[in-house]
């Protein structure tokens, strides 16, 4: 095959889609490499600076927007996420395809991005708890959060969703497995297209 | 998962690129129903009329042309081949996957089709040889022809690789199984278009 450059494979989903359970497996598989994301928020337990987040200070953050280094932000719960534009093109222009595990507010200024590496490469696809019944089972089932935090995310989980109908591809959540059959079929078959080959 | 459309899977590629044998695997599989081409070509040992082909007459093939009912033809070493555009709508509108056979004239006229189910529902890809090698191993390797008709043919393949660009997709043929697996991954990742689904 010849050469050609990374793909930008651009994931969201509302919390209970399993969204982060594939990107976390097409990377551990090495089909695509994770967008490590920077964070204002504390690391959790057995959370690395470097490899789960770049966990930065709120300073450091807002000098990050203010040069524009960063290809997308947003704040989700009173935190700061974002993602250097510098980690994506780097390894886009390498021929690697990035999997970026992102809410709908930083997939939409993905997509506004003018960067025309950005524009070439990008292939967003939302995932969706097949209803809400299934949703509710899925955030209630982690056992770790209060009744009230459940309650909000189960909102912000339903608002998020209304967001699926600005992305290109979309899977219906079945079985995890099945899931990653289709998530990493999609991005077999977008290697595949004759624009990416150089 | 919802109802969609179905996708007009359009297949090209030189004899000795294996994309019979692709098309013929993903309609055994009931992945996609293949579209039954007419032709003037007279039936060769074991061929059905109806299954593999729809045999007809030079005149009742001119009738097709005229009253607009074929999608594409074309005329290929003295014979016409061409596909009905009923056989093809019925299929994408009833959600079924059409997996089309054809040579890159037939692809062109397909593309160029103003019907707005073929637009929507297209997706075109190139099946290559590696090489120049490889492809009069393949050539010759069916055993059945005189030299002068495999150079006829290798001619003929090497012109029609020259399309190749106008295609959105393109598989460089490696071994059967791997192509397979590329063929329908992109078939499968393109169901879940969001476009498609209604």
């Amino acid at each position: 095959m010849s050469a050609r450059t990374g793909i930008l494979y651009l994931v969201s989903g509302p919390s209970g889609s399993g969204k982060t359970t594939l990107c976390r497996r097409l990377s551990n598989e090495d089909e695509a490499s994770y967008a490590i994301s920077c964070t204002t928020r504390k690391p959790r337990p057995g959370e690395e600076n470097g490899k789960d987040y770049f966990f930065l200070s709120i300073p450091e953050f807002q000098n990050k927007i203010a040069t524009g280094e960063l290809l997308e932000h947003a704040e989700v719960h009173g935190n700061f996420y974002g993602t250097l534009l510098s980690e994506v093109l780097n390894k886009l222009e390498a021929g690697v395809d990035v999997v970026m595990d992102i809410d709908v507010q930083g997939a939409a200024l993905v997509r506004e991005s003018k960067h025309p590496i950005i524009q070439h490469s990008l292939v967003d696809i939302f995932i969706m708890p097949p209803n809400a019944e299934e949703l509710r089972k899925r955030l209630t089932g982690r056992g770790t959060d209060s009744q009230e935090i459940i309650e909000t995310r189960m909102r912000n989980s339903l608002d998020e969703m209304e967001h699926w109908p600005k992305y290109s591809f979309r899977i219906v959540s079945g079985s995890h497995e099945e899931d990653y059959i289709f998530f990493k079929a999609l991005l077999h078959g977008e290697r595949l297209r004759i624009s990416r080959h150089i």
